[in-house]
């Protein structure tokens, strides 16, 4: 995370790290001042942890005696995972003005766009409640920041599919056409170069494929884009002996219907891709 | 752009930089295949240019010599900034089917968010034709990915805003309170401390903070959440000696609305934060 | 790979970059000179991939316009996996002698080692050969080799265990006692918190603990120094339903009678902390 | 030191630095623990300085308030360069037990390797005991860890040989061959382009070569697989007028005799390509 | 900053990080003493700053449990901007002899390069009181250290020109002549294209060129290696609608005569490639 | 020395890589172009290699398959050390005008320093002809560019004292007195630690020192700040045993006093921290 939110203060603060609007204000830049993060809409607050590593790397940069003489202190009035109303203050931080103004975009950009996600994941945890069905992630993450994102799927009730290519097996239509479209050499062939800390997912459009998956000992089953009435057949046909995951344009409106066919995940590219952030802003006062 | 890619795979491909999955199919990952880049939904295209690092980092880190035999050619058939229809194929790659299957998602997770931000931006662009208002961007954009979703701004018709605290002053609420509310004050200390490569922005709420940012000699004045009306007075009062601002929660709705006030640019922070991604897939079959 | 080679290179030209040995023959550094990379004793090929990028790098760090003019080139005479017998070349050099002789430390000091890693793993496959076990790496690797090191127990025809901590959940004896000791509920925790990527495996030490393993869903089951008998007992317990893997002080002498009783994988941290280097040198001759 | 551990620390937690079988215990990872680094076979010990920074690169990661509030201490019970016996406790860390199950494999790792290092030494230091030969390491180095390596050699209170190809001048057969076998104008030429600040070592086969080497004015000769009678020979010819290094194949069985023979320095590649790891391990129980 | 000073001790103390002069002092390397930092000529003080992380970044490296109990303490006895006279003490040391010996070079090597550019730019600025006319600095810094030369010309008391080809438009002879000298079409198109939070500059040789840079609107002008006879038309003909910058081989004998023209700026290249270091240098005793 | 200049280009282009004013020409940036690199001062060139890589990297930056389909082709005119008369075309550049525009300030900041210290070398060592004296650089270089400047010091025919802290031993008089004052204590002690690779120089003012550094066996000694007279009786004194080396404050009006006194080494810090820049710019014309 630290990594993540170094970068993003360079691309902020430029090659000679500097904030001219608070440079110009001159002495008065080191007034003391309050800063009140504040959610302005509803939802659940995820990236609460970043106002620290934030507020720390700007004030490393400086060379001002003064700023280590007035360090910024951090009350934290919320945790991840709360669900917070609009006008929910989560933070309420002291220091100089202006290493307040210097941290605030930097630190919104991140706290909006995690708590977008995990906002969005809750509100399909929400919808499936009662189902056995959970609502898993997938890689379409923004670049550069999938490791935050799936935690922010984690904090709003979701569980992390794989996190990439490199920790499971998943044999997609391509993969299967390559192997001849035989399922069974497939999924023989992965086992036998993975080894056994690996799982082997394979993704499948027909009853046929269901079973031939099940025969072959995959470890999970991916029912992409099947009518719900489909994924109740494959439900019935699997019976319990391998968990499914339904996939495939999945949205708040249909992921019930989704969900009382019996899957055990669901997963839905959207959390990730399209989570609108969360309204956030910081008040600043002179103190 | 490279940095950003590379960080991208390394993310999908975890430390040791492997793909279980094509590594799964044995001899067979070495098929050769073809991979059609195909947009699934009417917008501007943005981001072509990241296949060719995607499939040479991708490419590099293969110790196969097959691999280096058979090279993976990328067949463009659009550019950037071109209006693309559901269905248009805007580039084809032919090489071995495990360096197309690992390459995917890293090069469609980029466009795909590239070319919302380019479309929306061009619905921004459209509906204020005709006025003399140009559409800016904003700081409130992914951490990591700002140079680049500042050119998707650019490659939809919009124009970019400050880079980031360290090109430009902007001198808000914050600064103008922290310099006792002196804006005369607040713009002469930054000239005097800024040198002459820097503009000075000043931000506004009423029609008496715009007359004195004019009067202090601001470069820029911004109008920050006003009503049209009051806005069309401040177009008025400036008779063109100081280039407006508008901004403020401005919609597709309500953009054109703000342009006929006569205003010169309209920052849409949406333009970055809130671009839903454009529906983008890569087809791969065997060749 | 790359990277850990530049590593490499940066340790043993330091932070100028600069050979003084081959500086100090003046003009006569750049005579054509032969080099062949010549296996000394009976082993596993591995790391033949790495003499190329050694060779790149310090090409690039060259500005001596002859070395571009006179470019070393590379002729491999084996492949990784080969068992090569004492007085084997396996590969070729052609260059100036300065690129060879500032080459050939570096290069030399990662085949030894992964070849002596393949070699190790090679004569624990052979020894286990006609039954179903196979061998195992583990966690005990050199520091920032890791994933080479995983590669040579391939090429050696062993099979890769968990990369790290990252990408499979493993229950020793500290995990199940922070869990009260409770097999049942820490496979549940486990599993309801990692999702469907991930296998749980659970270390036993008892007949007893295996029998709670399996009740608990374990995806795979340690049995962690047990002596023959009693894994012969847990084979016949288990039945197929759930794979295990013997672990614990395994060697040469031993492995065959565990492979014996059953176990399906067995896994032999000597591979990566205690193989002996095979004995790779490079002759040099001028050309 | 720290970058090394760094390295070794993403290995082993991914990219999302994360451990999985920590996680999986959910709030019981938060237990109090004691951690008791052992010693399971007589030794030198090193490495007792990379547990400070391993626990706490393992705590930084951590956004666990928990872990803030509950550090891990460590309390140092030997230092670098002890005898110690089989059972002897080094180190005792008390922290909450993810943090101890976290750090435990990096930090024995780095132990293991660093300690078999120093006791292989030393081993050779005491057989050389009485005689004026020194031991000396030499490039044949873990890539990656050279520096740490060359540590442990002091420690195991051998001399270090050169760093790299950037701190010395070595003529060694190929050198002297590119130079027309002229010694004398190879060592000329060499002080001509290396300056003051540089060592000169000249490899030699026979007599003839180290009579040529003094009269060139070698800072260091190196005699290179001479028998032991060879050796005295040489002793007596250069009288003490340039150091003597005995090199290739000495092993422990031999390594008495060529000492006795009168030379100045022993170098053993053995002592870091081919060192077992030192057996240790880390007790942890709830505390 | 921090970056940039390891980098220096990087470069001084090796890939192993090394002081070798310290080490072979043994534990009399660990005796208190005191460093005082003393000023050898007149000048302006910079860099006093660098004192911290250079002693930071040595004690960093060091494993000694010594230097963790006896630690470096800095008295800073005065501060950037400060004009110093030769045998002015500016910060006092007290720590392991060790500690100063390794932190001497790379702190005075930067203290007194930053000083030079200074204590250079106040002459120039001090040659100029009493006219309008400011220094600025130009892009012929120093490799690497940029942002650090602009701070010292800022503590100087001179201006920053822009800091690099990112951050201002500056449309010199060439760029005109690609626009096929017409210099309104290149200030419309840089308008159109670089947005309003980009300043832009044009370079004239001729009262014709400022006249045409002024009716095309640009931000700023260069008068390149005008006579002051010209450069004082210009400034008539101005008249204060556009700043006007003066450039050209502009030195400490000739700036009085070019500020006297009226101009506002006087860009002064010489300022951080050709400033003499201030002599400073450390007094170490023990204490 | 890659990534001396891609630091240098990242200065200069921001954290967008961007050159603002060459995007500000629109499609006329790529017209062709001729750029000559011209020197302007009687001098000896270095640094000629530089102008490939920063072509390189400002290409690879670009995205425009114009700049590939056009690539820039440098033809070089000179090679480093050869002495040049002032309106010597050193390399001649053809490309695309924004290509040329981009690379020319970052290309001629380090030619001209580079080409500077070569400059200055060179007249002192000239000012020695004759004498056994060579020129010796210093640790004064600057903070990042220490590896070039020590190339440009060779480049002018010099020879280059330690590189660092890392590959020597130099005991100074801090060192000394933390040793009791006790040269032969020191020398031994130093010997002991260092192994054979490292030479020992000491750091003498007195005839007495001299006497003792040659008694204790140092590889090398310096004169420290000696009057001539002084210098001479040591010569004398020392008789060949020991190399030489005079420092303190030696200028080209005295450096051949120096040398006739007969010592082996002389060593100049201005070599590296006061070299005036030798005046190079580009002339770029349109093809």
């Amino acid at each position: 995370m630290r990594e993540t939110i170094r970068r993003a203060l360079r691309e902020d603060l430029g090659p000679a790290w500097r904030d001219l609007s608070t440079e110009a204000l001159g002495p008065a830049r080191e007034r003391p001042a309050i800063g009140e993060v504040l959610v302005k809409a509803d939802g659940v607050l995820c990236g609460i942890g970043v106002i620290g590593p934030v507020i720390e790397l700007v004030e490393a940069a400086s060379v001002s005696t003064f700023r280590q003489a007035f360090p910024t202190t951090i009350e934290p009035l919320a945790v991840d995972g709360d669900r917070v109303g609009a006008g929910t203050v989560v933070a309420r931080l002291r220091g100089p003005v202006c290493t307040l103004l210097t941290a605030e975009r930097t630190l919104l950009n991140l706290m909006q766009r995690l708590s977008g996600i995990a906002t969005l994941t809750r509100r399909f945890v929400d919808a499936v409640a009662g189902t056995r069905a959970r609502i898993l992630d997938t890689r379409k993450t923004t670049p550069g920041l999938r490791s935050l994102e799936k935690t922010a799927v984690r904090t709003g009730g979701g569980v992390n599919h794989r996190f990439g290519l490199y920790d499971m097996v998943m044999l997609k239509d391509n993969h299967l056409t390559a192997m001849g479209g035989d399922i069974a050499l497939a999924v023989a062939e992965a086992r036998r170069r993975s080894g056994p800390a690996v799982r082997i997912e394979v993704e499948t459009a027909t009853l046929e494929q269901v079973r031939a998956a099940v025969a072959a000992g995959a470890d999970l089953i991916m029912l992409d884009n099947m009518p719900p009435a489909l994924m109740r057949q494959c439900v019935a046909e699997v019976a319990g002996r391998v968990p499914l995951e339904a996939s495939g344009g999945i949205t708040l409106e249909t992921v019930r219907a989704v969900a009382e066919t019996g899957v055990d995940y669901i997963s839905v590219g959207a959390l990730t891709h399209s989570a609108p952030a969360l309204d956030i802003s910081m008040k600043i006062r002179l103190a």
